[in-house]
């Protein structure tokens, strides 16, 4: 199957489940998660994390797995690892995740799930993992000098993430794609070989909104041009002012030849449910002030629930750990149940 | 560091250690172990099954992974796994492990050990893994179409299978020692980037006979040449009375020249703990018949104590279970102790 032929798929498959959802959402259960590696900003927050939040709103299960070993991946040493995971838990919690009814879990503390790369790695060949292209470029911009056992293994590590948990559901971008359709390979070979216990997955297409970073690059908080969701509103408020926009006054939505400018009108447009040309015609001749003027007002208005449930929660770190461990406790409970049924099936049990 | 140069300090290391050992029993824990792909022969009887045991007389802890997932490393699924689980412990008590001292354990039965495969492969880069001659070799003679990921990161799996125990005394073949040298180095690295905690293991070279096969080919288990710890005295009367020899009725012993009289001659030799030319001596010329007279008797006697342990053994087969499911209950205790200190180690407790 070339890659052409699996997007289409897939991205069909994402408009019928986007129906399904809603009428039927005890059919579903989401895997998604982040690696540790810093503050989730506003492009995390509309490109997946309020995904999330309507997800589970709407009465799907999501798992959310913090990558800690994934950190690993692309450099040497995972550096204040403790401090980013509890970051993430704030975040995610501020974002409107409610641990009562998503589980927030770690992969270091999910033994039984990382024992799942094993059989996995023997459903995928050497040269199927080299061909990944989100390997490729993750290589590309990696920091370490040669790839990395970890990084070369991860799509298969990323496998077991999905199916110890029998996720059918992975929200994920076009980008992404062909790291799902390994999972459903392994899948599908898995349930060849061994019987039907394994589902392959689908994803569900998320197109993120095109959001540049306050220099007009990639937004990344690696560049410091990011709007976190731990900012205060005054760093909020000055890091939009000192964003990078044009010369032309009059303001419109326009990203393929005013790119800064949009960005910042798709900014304003998304924090307050507008559509964005509606947003620059608003702003009309007022020039790149009054566009920073109405972007911080829709950013702080925003992000302002969000940072008093994040200071409500940042002030009890005993709840946040606890939090922590019963996700880890109800992970392990679930991969323990899939890693006893996989043993099953290979006949390693004795 | 140049293969040459690895063996040699290796070597040199293992013959300062043999004398070692006696000495200092308690300061030595080994790992070894094999693939359940079928009944041990004389071939690992004498290349490393009386090895271990001598070494268990002498005071040192041993512990023997049956590496239930490796055997996927050059098949796609692994057959009759319950059966060559039993027998290989059943051949283990026949050889003389005393399961009260040793630690008989399944690598699909230690999710903790089977994790440690995550932070290792962060420490080993895809040439690395690539370079290895052991994984090389054993890619010719694979079954798959195409090398698995599973065969890929074997080296790395077998570190933590050596490490998980902090094993620091790896009995293995001259071939071997690349493999072991990847464990130094993961071990090494490990220590360098979050402290010191993990030993750099040595190899215990043991020079294995060259055992031929009764078709004069490698003995195998799967060539039908090989006589196994199972065979009865009968089979394997039959088995030898078919071995190749050659048509020189003078027996001499000259592994060069006359590679399968050669063969036999050691047999007995080993069996009887006599030097081979004294055997050949013995038989002069008497020719192949009175040879395969000799070596049937040597043989039979030997094997005669472990039939008869491995028939009473047999007979109980809770108890085997019994004993596999204490080795796994250990190997778990061992292993969540290890890598609860690597998860500390790593800052990945939270």
């Amino acid at each position: 199957m070339t890659t052409t032929t699996a997007t289409s798929t897939a991205a069909r498959r994402s408009t019928e489940l986007e129906k399904l959802i809603p009428l039927r959402p005890a059919d579903f259960r989401v895997l998604t998660g982040d690696r540790p590696t810093g503050p989730l900003h506003l492009g995390h927050y509309f490109g997946t994390l309020h995904n999330r939040v309507r997800l589970q709103h709407l009465g799907v299960e999501v798992l959310l797995i913090i990558a800690d070993y994934q950190v690993l991946t692309d450099r040497d040493v995972a550096e204040r690892l403790g401090e980013h995971v509890e970051n993430l838990v704030l975040d995610y919690l501020a974002a409107g995740i409610d641990p009562q009814r998503a589980t927030i879990f770690t992969h270091s503390a999910v033994a039984a799930l990382n024992q799942l790369l094993l059989p996995f790695l023997s459903l995928v060949s050497v040269p199927e993992l080299g061909r990944n292209p989100t390997v490729k470029d993750e290589i590309n911009h990696s920091r370490q000098s040669a790839v990395s056992g970890l990084m070369f293994t991860y799509p298969a590590h990323q496998a077991a993430d999905i199916l110890f948990c029998k996720a059918n559901l992975v929200p994920v971008g076009q980008d992404q794609l062909p790291h799902l359709e390994l999972t459903r390979t392994i899948a599908r070979r898995f349930n060849e070989r061994y019987g039907r216990l394994l589902p392959e997955p689908d994803a569900l297409l998320s197109p993120a909104p095109l959001l540049l970073g306050t220099d007009g690059a990639k937004m990344s908080k690696s560049r410091g041009n990011a709007i976190t969701l731990s900012a205060s509103a005054d760093e909020t408020a000055r890091l939009i002012r000192g964003a990078k926009t044009d010369s032309q006054r009059h303001i419109s939505y326009d990203p393929q030849s005013r790119p800064e400018v949009s960005s910042l009108v798709l900014l304003a447009a998304l924090c307050t449910g507008r559509d964005p040309h509606e947003v620059a015609q608003g702003i009309g001749s007022g020039g790149a002030a009054a566009l920073k003027r109405t972007v911080t007002e829709a950013v702080n208005e925003h992000l302002a629930p969000m940072r008093a449930r994040r200071a409500s929660f940042a002030r009890d770190r005993g709840y946040l750990r606890r939090i922590l461990r019963d996700g880890n406790e109800r992970a392990n409970a679930i991969a323990e149940t899939t890693l006893a049924e996989v043993r099953s099936a290979m006949g390693t049990r004795y």
